[in-house]
């Protein structure tokens, strides 16, 4: 795989330490640095404003604009416009000058920089040492951080420290909603009020054409300053301030900021100005010390049931605890109307949008911790099954079709390609359900929600389905896979495994309904109306359905032809011309054997069990070199099979991009945001790689194997109510419960009842 | 096939009538009056103005601008900008009032509505009878013809004769640049000079991006003009005149217009000025009623070379008539920088590019009637090689790869599915050659011009093509054939087999060029550089190219997986979801067994004699009842098999279609302008079709046939410079010479020489 790292950030177990400052690497520097607590995120920017690159972003969970492009060949079932999470208000704004100097990092003089995220506390500091033109030496501190508890809550603060002089230093603090939304650069807000009462200032801002409004208010609490004045811009509000700073005395300015994000139109805005004032007045109540006090709690909470220890790999171990951290950042489960989008908060590249890798990636790293979280992602679903019933109408087709991108729940994709041939959503939808009601038996969801996204799946997939006219086989024509370097093709096995995965859950859900429990199996059939021949028909459909298999060389074929495309070989393309939709003729990258991520693999990841070892092996070997992994997702699921089939230091290299693809910049485009949903890969892919976790049968399975240059690791799962801490060590594991309770669980499938004393295992075979 | 006539206009031999207005269907008596000359066209709009649904166009051929929208998804290789032809300069534009009653046949009361298109004599007429308000009857009458030799010259006549009034009636007659693309809603043109000297009345308008200019100059000729003024707008200018009417008595004013295209951006405005000035002199020098003698006559030579006369069949009388009336307007090779657009000069769908059907349709119309036409459009392609060569680059390969849509030569499709994916355009320029040099024995041209694009050609089409992993065969991959309902597949039967015709003939030229035309050779061995390993390489390509061919059914199979593609009984549609493109999902098109148009069939039609009855007999019989002719250019290739195959029937309901495609609105879209490829299929469908001509062998070849309902045919084609005349009766066939030229050729596979006395030959087996 030639990908590069380009190391950067001081290693530490806990932090993600920047030591002096690379004005080049600003940008990718905001996106690691960014901060979110689900209901809101901020990039690492300057908040004092900086002439550097920077993308200045602040984007609220489900807030968004209509793009006004319309696509103009947009023929039937083709997305002529779309929707996207827009840059909202900075809540941050904040300009200092001394002595008529604007404090701009792009352009004065300064030393020892040096910013810090704390993955244990939730924060992030900067601070450097300020030299101005006039002589002055004045030591500047940052800091601040999101309420995860209480999410319309942030908080930043300024400390001032001068090494040599005593005076005054003027500040502008405030909120803005001039911001550009950098990638359409424009601004997409009109303001509906702004105003100073009860000395909060505070402003409501909507969008263009969304019609979706931002209150945004904040209150200073400092005792060092002498001056404050009104500062009022066009979509601006705040104070000038003059701060006395005094020789060797640290001088520190808090804001409180609550952002209230308002969606139903038709509340009024004094309604929403007076529900934004008192969530400013009880975040001063409560006040800054004691939610910083507060969130650092719960953060050592989350990292009490997520933390991964790795003990010999110290860029593993930053890297998997910033992904976990990042990840919770994105989402915890807090509402059913948000999801995970690809770059989460921090960035506008994919537009915010929430893919498949929601079920196929995301849902697992919650459905071992955090199985609220796990449901209200399939809620979110449930909630948009009219929009998916609608998006299968434009596409001729009956049942529910869930988008390949989206905030709403409408089709926001408006490549065809894409939106019009993946079916991906759908099934992973279909599996999510499979997947959540295997480790939860929340039943109840699956009898009055779960089931009723399955029959309308299973009716779009068999209205998109068809049949071969020579071998009278079900199959899919005209798709694409999950590999999206081959389009409209026929009979993807991927698409038809999982389609036939989903009829069959399908018809086994309404069956355990019907024996037990009548009454929602009648109310299911009376609103969605099925039948005996419709479930017959899904059952025909799942027993013919099309899986091409080589007997002789235990190969699932990815699609029709496949197996005869001219071949590439994959490590012979110049790296300059990655990324290939770059630097390739678009049509170029779609005519050979190479693949951009695991197809056939990835339905070996899923459904794991179902595939001998031998088969795994086989398909191993024959597509992974064929595989670019120019996607993100692509290294944790190769990394997880690569464990499986011993290929230890292979699964190791891979496991190096999921953990670190954006704290090394590996794809050269973290600039633009952090691929989110890879970092819920790398989790996936140290539990179910090196781990050997396998939750895809009746008992949850494990196999571990430790890499040769780690002493050993560990991790957490909760499974059955029981907080299950596994431990790997060289020569051993231990398993054990962490709250007192008992589990059965399958280790190198043998079952052991996992108590809190815990039990050593041998590794078979000794160590590695 | 579900298409149905609307007949509207009387049926006549020599012209298209339309009695009594249907204001309805005004815009499809737009396109089908419309008048060209090559150089320009002009709608069969009235010019005095209308308030009906109208698309008032005026275009002269390769006059374009560049479209400004972006394509935002535009990856490598894919098009972000295009150019179209522009709406340019109404040239007619006239207002006439009585008593303050403007003439507007939206509005007033009228009737004897008769507008009639004389296909002998090239001009268009149109009178009524006008009934004021004040209660006055005037008879008008509209003549208009542009000049089919001296093309930049157009002509307007209107004649007055008042039935029970006498006294003055008022005109502005007038250029108006102010002009409005339809299809964009927009005016595109700037006035860089307007004014009157010498008693002619001129402007200048400029593209607003392509910076084109058009001069456009005229001169009133009418005694009965009592006062005359300058009347100038904006964009438009013109005299406001006024006419004494005497009751009676025919007023009559003639408009003498030139209009005169310059793309040469460096001319300066006076030097165009003066240019356009002379060429009005010249016109009034020679007057209306001279040049409109000239022009009948004309008109006259060309139908003594080009009339095809159908006695028992008044429909397609008309209708092929009409056909090449309309192709001749178009096109008939005064310069080799036009093309023939895919409607034609007469509207803006399609923006005005020729496509493949040049070479494929209009070429084989222009090959045995007028070589020089038939070369310049093959100069057209020689003089764009290198912006096809360009587009190769674009594409990641060698070579040239000609546009698929094109006006100045740069490809201007922006759906990559069909400028990325579809080589007919390419493979149909060698076969273009191929065809051209057979009849013409033009090795000139060849050795100069043909060689070298036979070259590139072939160098594009290695490069695009690769080789199958399994078989060790050549092909090509993702792509798309003529059968525009199957994308991204593999092999297509079609572009295989014409890249293997065009190696091959690339490999003969060259073979031929060196013993014939050492020079030559040098110098095009010294220009492109090829080496005797390239040829080898592209002969190992043709030798090995992977042709899908199933021996026991003796089908070709359409592409890789073709055959067992979901069936649909095409015939089952309902002929409410016609378009398909307006009325199904769009991905739905692509997946099923279902064709648009002929694909392999094509191909037998292109290299006819290569395939034997039974295998043209296996291959129509499979496709055909596949095939929903969504494309114009589909019945006539049908037809042409059909009566090689002996189903008569079936030829002629095909041959109604192509005949009549516009004067019946079959496909409810002429309002769009004309199917003007397709008239040229309507050519080919009755010459190759009916009268069995073969062009692809080493000798001319006739197979005539005679369907049941017509007593008898007869057409002319020039071959070997000697004019045929095939007359087909009942029960005989007659061939003679018509320009006292003797040559021989083949009929019914039996060689005749035929002489200017002519000879019966008797239908084998009696008549049909």
């Amino acid at each position: 795989m030639a990908k590069i790292a380009d190391i950067y950030y001081k290693l530490d177990p806990w932090k993600i330490i920047e030591e002096g400052f690379d004005s080049n690497r600003n940008m990718v520097s905001e996106s690691i640095f960014s901060l979110g607590n689900e209901y809101m995120g901020v990039r690492g920017y300057f908040e004092e404003g900086c002439s550097c690159n920077s993308l200045l972003g602040s984007y609220f969970n489900g807030v968004y604009e209509f793009s006004k492009d319309v696509n103009k060949t947009a023929y039937k079932g083709i997305i002529d416009h779309t929707h996207f999470m827009v840059n909202s208000v900075d809540w941050l704004y904040t300009r200092i000058k001394l002595d008529e100097e604007l404090l701009d990092l792009g352009t004065v003089e300064f030393k020892d920089f040096k910013r810090v995220l704390d993955l244990k506390e939730g924060t992030l500091t900067r601070q450097f040492i300020w030299n101005t033109k006039g002589g002055k030496t004045l030591k500047v501190r940052f800091l601040r951080f999101l309420n995860m508890d209480k999410t319309n809550e942030g908080f930043q603060r300024i400390e001032f420290e001068p090494i040599n002089f005593t005076g005054n230093i003027k500040l502008i603090m405030a909120l803005d909603f001039g911001i550009i939304h950098a990638a359409r650069e424009k601004n997409y807000w009109n303001i509906v009020k702004k105003d100073f009462r009860e000395d909060i200032a505070a402003i409501i801002g909507e969008t263009l054409t969304s019609n979706q409004r931002v209150y945004s208010g904040f209150k200073l609490i400092s005792d060092c300053i002498i001056e404050k004045s009104a500062y009022v811009k066009d979509k601006l509000i705040g104070y000038e301030v003059t701060v006395n700073l005094i020789k060797g005395e640290i001088s520190k300015i808090d804001k409180l900021v609550s952002n209230l994000v308002v969606k139903d139109t038709f509340m009024d805005a004094e309604h929403i100005w007076s529900n934004g004032t008192s969530l400013v007045k009880k975040q001063e109540e409560k006040g800054f010390e004691a939610v910083l006090t507060d969130s650092t709690a719960l953060w050592n909470n989350i990292w009490n049931r997520f933390d991964i220890q790795i003990d010999g790999d110290d860029k593993n171990q930053q890297g998997i605890r910033f992904c976990i951290f990042q990840m919770q950042q994105t989402y915890h489960g807090q509402d059913p109307n948000n999801n995970i989008g690809a770059k989460g908060l921090t960035g506008e590249a994919y537009n915010g949008h929430a893919f498949w890798d929601t079920e196929t990636y995301c849902l697992p790293f919650f459905l071992f911790n955090n199985l609220k979280a796990a449901k209200n992602l399939l809620e979110f679903r449930y909630n948009n099954l009219n929009k998916a019933m609608e998006r299968a109408r434009m596409l001729d087709c009956s049942g529910a079709c869930y988008p390949i991108a989206t905030l709403n729940g409408e089709e926001a994709c408006d490549l065809w390609q894409h939106a019009s041939l993946q079916f991906q959503p759908s099934t992973g939808v279909a599996y999510g359900i499979w997947h959540y009601v295997q480790l939860s038996y929340d039943k109840e969801f699956l009898y009055t929600h779960g089931a009723e996204m399955l029959i309308q799946i299973s009716r779009f997939l068999r209205s998109r389905g068809a049949w071969n006219q020579l071998t009278n086989k079900f199959g899919f024509y005209a798709v694409m896979g999950p590999d999206e370097f081959h389009m409209m093709v026929n009979n993807n096995c991927y698409t038809n495994y999982m389609a036939k995965k989903t009829f069959e859950y399908t018809i086994d859900v309404l069956k355990e309904m019907k024996t037990n429990s009548r009454q929602s199996y009648d109310m299911l059939q009376k609103k969605v109306n099925f039948t005996e021949e419709e479930l017959q028909d899904l059952n025909n459909c799942a027993e013919n359905m099309d899986i091409l298999y080589n007997e002789e060389t235990k190969i699932y074929e990815q699609h029709e032809g496949y197996f005869s495309l001219p071949h590439i070989e994959v490590d012979d393309i110049d790296i300059e011309d990655f990324p290939l939709y770059s630097n390739w003729s678009y049509d170029r990258i779609y005519r050979s054997d190479m693949i951009k991520q695991p197809d056939v693999l990835m339905l070996m990841f899923l459904y794991n069990q179902e595939f001998s070892s031998e088969v795994k092996e086989a398909n191993y070997e024959y597509y992974e070199t064929r595989c670019i992994h120019e996607s993100s997702l692509s290294p944790s699921i190769h990394s997880v099979l690569a464990a499986e089939l011993k290929k230890h230091e292979e699964a190791l290299n891979f496991f190096g991009f999921a953990t670190r693809m954006d704290l090394d910049n590996y794809n050269r485009n973290t600039r633009e945001g952090l691929h989110t949903t890879s970092l819920a890969g790398a989790w996936v892919n140290i539990v179910y790689g090196f781990g050997g976790m396998r939750s895809d049968g009746e008992i949850l399975k494990f196999y571990p194997s430790i890499p040769k240059i780690w002493n050993s690791y560990s991790f957490r799962v909760v499974y059955k109510e029981a907080i299950l801490l596994i431990k790997v060590e060289k020569d051993k594991l231990n398993f054990k419960t962490l709250n007192g309770k008992s589990v059965e669980v399958s280790i190198y499938d043998e079952k052991y009842a996992i108590h809190p004393e815990g039990i050593n295992i041998p590794f078979p075979g000794g160590s590695r």
